[in-house]
């Protein structure tokens, strides 16, 4: 249903630090991947190159809550939820679990705030409504799904 | 005073993306950055080779939020204030400033929390108490300080 | 056969840069991800967490010749075949080809050489064999097959 | 002199991997941090947004052989050296130098060669010539420093 969408990643070697676990930018990136991974379920991209002035989704706010770390090679799903919506803006939760090595274990919750702008040729970006086609398929999740998956300190 | 702490970078042109600003996933690059110059300021590192077991500083919660886009070649400033700590964690504001080309302008207000693990040859990391060395020299920021620099969304 | 494996990955935004192209350094990560998943399909890691001393296959050498952009959301994929190997090294010749959209285009060739080190807890790390279960498996490729792989200025 | 240059960075917690070094991928955002900050010396900027139509610099071959490791905060110097131009491309040399924790240690010795491009809106890119501000003012090192900073498998 278009509220929510699964991605999986196996942990690649250059996503670790010294500390021998993936550094904690490199979630901000998973969760990119799997909101466009969502896009492109609903037969949309975020790059759109016909559209005139060009439009784009700049996030205002990106937080996230660890909670055990990911190692190399760990196989790792994110479950993006719509957890709101406005004329302009999407708000995503993201869960992150480890499924490989098992049992499986939840490891971070992450969110996203994005915003629909037009970046004319000259002049700053403005925020305009979501794309017609986007906004016609997606839903706000189900309260207990988004219950389910809250940050802790966020 | 050991409560804040500044450095600068210039935007580098991997950092940013097809959008033509810094991806945003970049900042938590960037706060991390000036919180380890802050530790070398106090002359203290992360990593602290002969420490046995060896000790280590994972996030815990990591936020951003975005006003304005960082371009190729901006220079940025990264003020980084103690806003809060406990025996065992740190807690971090960082706020991103554009200072070239000017006039200044705020783009990004971030917020970082540390604990302090140990992690032992075997089983897993376990939380402890900061090392003395820096506990003793670590202060919270004045109240105002901080209230001058808040993320609006997070 | 154990001398070439192929892996595809999904061009992500945080990939690209301003010139709305494949940051040339991520063709480098490519190429690890997809010499890792070589060694995963030999049932073979190169992090071997109880190895004693720990052994590593640090990079003595990495190039690449572009030939054409990779762009957002392009399906790319990565052969790899092994080139040469010595006692103590392995080189890979990795080709990359977009195929998606198509038609299929090469997009780029490059090449990695590691080597099998040991890493001491205390002193330099100093090359080794290779360790027995890999070098029992691994093959050059046909002559015939690297031949239609070169790159072009290397 | 207009064949040289150098910068330097204390390396970056993110920039280093599980074996504890840096990543060998960003010895190639290194080379172009170092690269650009090259042009910015010539009051030059690889992005000059009112050229009409647009032009890059993309590269078609990057290299480096590495011989040491670098680690968490150590100070890298990247010295530059323009090895070859045409009247559409640059080739660069660059060496890296640990500098801090001294002595001074060559680590690794890389190249890039880069070609002069105009983007149209419509269409792909075409190899133009060097725009003449920069041509004007870039030479070739001499043979004897060149000679002196050679990569050795490349």
């Amino acid at each position: 249903m278009p509220y929510e969408f699964k991605a999986t990643r196996r942990v690649e070697f250059s996503y670790t630090d010294l500390a021998g676990i993936v550094h904690f930018s490199r979630f901000f990136q998973y969760m990119e991947t799997v909101e466009h991974g969502f896009f492109r379920s609903l037969g949309f991209s975020v790059v759109m190159p016909h559209d005139t002035p060009p439009r784009g989704f700049p996030r205002v706010h990106a937080s996230c809550d660890y909670q055990r770390p990911l190692r190399f090679e760990d196989l790792v799903e994110m479950h993006l939820l719509v957890a709101a919506r406005t004329a302009r803006s999407l708000s995503y939760r993201i869960r992150f679990t480890r499924i490989e090595p098992g049992p499986a274990e939840e490891v971070a919750v992450g969110s996203l705030v994005v915003v629909c702008v037009e970046k004319p040729t000259h002049g700053p970006m403005r925020a305009v409504e979501l794309p017609p086609a986007l906004a016609a398929q997606v839903e706000v999740a189900p309260a207990a799904l988004l219950a389910a998956t809250t940050e802790r300190s966020g």
